[in-house]
């Protein structure tokens, strides 16, 4: 049967704000719990005291998701995306900036509650990021948000395991994998993090075991998933349970594995690399882009690499040069 | 006598966003009074409509006089800026911007009334930037907002000519020039924009002739101003009216006229032309800077022509390079 959409992603709705910064910075603030390379989960207060300390800013919208859909629209690839924001300016950005790519995105915004979803990302000088966030109104996404004919007509859906840090978001999570189920579609699923995992490991385990068909993960969170110590050993003992599982290692490219096939991908290395904010969720959009259109797994990982290193290349997580310009 | 400040600026505080545009969307929108290069005044509704027809945007703070305080402070300048924000997310990231690099602003935000004010810049494949204001808050700059104690602090009070497509900041804008007369301080202006010189060219001409110090234009501008069509005998005749007045002319460099004293400064071509927003807030900023460190005038050309090199190089009118470094 054909669909609507190759892939709908969804995910936490997030705007995000970055800055430049030494690392000087990012060591003094290890005590307020800030993790150097990865994301960690800060409150209203706390997010309005490090905006303080930040340097000059620029916004962009983002979200794990959020930027998967955007490459994957880059690609020429037709998607929806569901997530909440607020009825504030930065809900106004994040909903025009899904549409002004093609991207369909209906999830009305929250009228009463917190702010949209902020992201205080900081970028050290060896491109890497360290993320801040404040979930706000991303968390009130609800299962009544979830629109069953959206995922019956799409291809592939895809969930950031970010979301997980919210019950509620948690319930809508899980309702929409039964409707992938339900019609028969493909379910895929980012680890997002490895702390994530750390929260949330039990629960990623039953999913990846009952539901997931196309699991995402990095080094760090394979091996925290599964509680092996070698990723390639970790990536063997999950691939069982899920038809394709791939595990992405920075400049050592990635592997697949699909049933007895296993395939390593080489990273392509950008001319310049600026800000490694987006990576991952650029490797899962050209991968995916490559599994709707019915490519070989050599061609998804190689589509994934390609994503990766635009988004590398410059601030921010979404694509500047479009990528179906680069295939 | 000694300021605590080298330079204050008071202009319209403005939220840039941008987004990348082909050459037909330009053309397309011209029967809407949309001019190419240039920048046109904008009503809510318009905005609201032209953002729907905007790709995804980037949002950072921006604003003429604005975008000149952060390239001098930038380059280690010491100032203050004035300008009127709303009390919404653009406001506060517009407020957390400027004092970020350093740069003194208390002016309070409106409680009530229009958004903090926003450029819509669209920016072609050349790097030209065409902009589309709805100037929102930030024409409610009142004359009470002018900070006598600031502007008897700072050696140079800058003025951006935006500021008189309102009656009411053109109050405050006037306030500011008889402030810097009384306390026997610098007042420069920039005309700002050849259509906003059309609009307000006899008040122009009043004030060069009576307050202005320094006068920065380009070439258009200029020769609006004096209607005189050959630039430099246009610079020629504004010049007996100012201490310093200063024609840029694009990748022809800059003419500085000071008495009977003439210099011309060299263009300095970045290694990459990205976008020419902020252009020439950013020249405007080396030359001040270098007033006020008490450079020769071919020095301070100098510097004006490395701030706008860096402007150029990149999205977006605020420098990523700290200018310091590169003097």
């Amino acid at each position: 049967m054909t669909t609507q959409y190759g892939l709908i992603a969804i995910g936490n709705a997030i705007v995000d704000i970055l800055a430049q910064t030494t690392e000087e910075f990012i060591t003094s603030q290890a005590a307020f719990g800030m993790n150097r390379g990865a994301m960690s989960l800060i409150d209203e207060k706390r997010a309005a005291e490090l905006y303080n300390l930040m340097g000059p800013t620029t916004e962009m919208s983002g979200g794990s998701a959020g930027n998967t859909m955007a490459a994957y629209a880059s690609f020429g690839g037709k998607g929806a995306y569901i997530g909440k924001v607020a009825n504030d300016q930065f809900g106004k950005v994040f909903a025009h900036d899904t549409r002004a790519i093609g991207v369909h995105f209906d999830t009305p915004p929250l009228m009463d509650g917190p702010a949209t979803a902020q992201c205080l990302i900081l970028v050290t000088p060896d491109a890497q990021r360290t993320m801040n966030t404040f979930l706000g109104a991303s968390t009130r996404l609800k299962s009544e948000d979830i629109n069953e004919d959206l995922i019956a007509n799409s291809q592939i859906t895809y969930l950031e395991g970010y979301l997980f840090d919210d019950d509620q978001a948690k319930a809508a999570f899980i309702k929409a994998a039964e409707l992938v189920k339900k019609h028969g579609r493909k379910l895929s699923l980012t680890l997002s993090d490895p702390f994530c995992v750390v929260r949330h490991r039990d629960d990623f385990l039953k999913l990846v075991e009952n539901y997931v068909d196309i699991l995402f993960a990095n080094e760090e969170e394979i091996k925290e998933l599964t509680q092996i110590s070698d990723a390639d050993e970790a990536h063997r003992s999950i691939a069982q349970h899920c038809d394709i599982s791939i595990v992405t290692k920075g400049k050592d490219g990635s592997s697949v594995i699909r049933g007895t096939e296993t395939a390593h991908i080489q990273a392509i290395t950008p001319e310049q690399l600026v800000d490694t904010t987006g990576a991952g969720d650029a490797y899962a959009a050209g991968f995916l882009f490559g599994l709707t259109e019915n490519k070989p797994l050599t061609e998804c990982g190689r589509l994934g690499s390609l994503a990766a290193s635009e988004a590398i290349s410059h601030m921010g997580p979404r694509p500047i040069t479009p990528l179906k310009s680069m295939i």
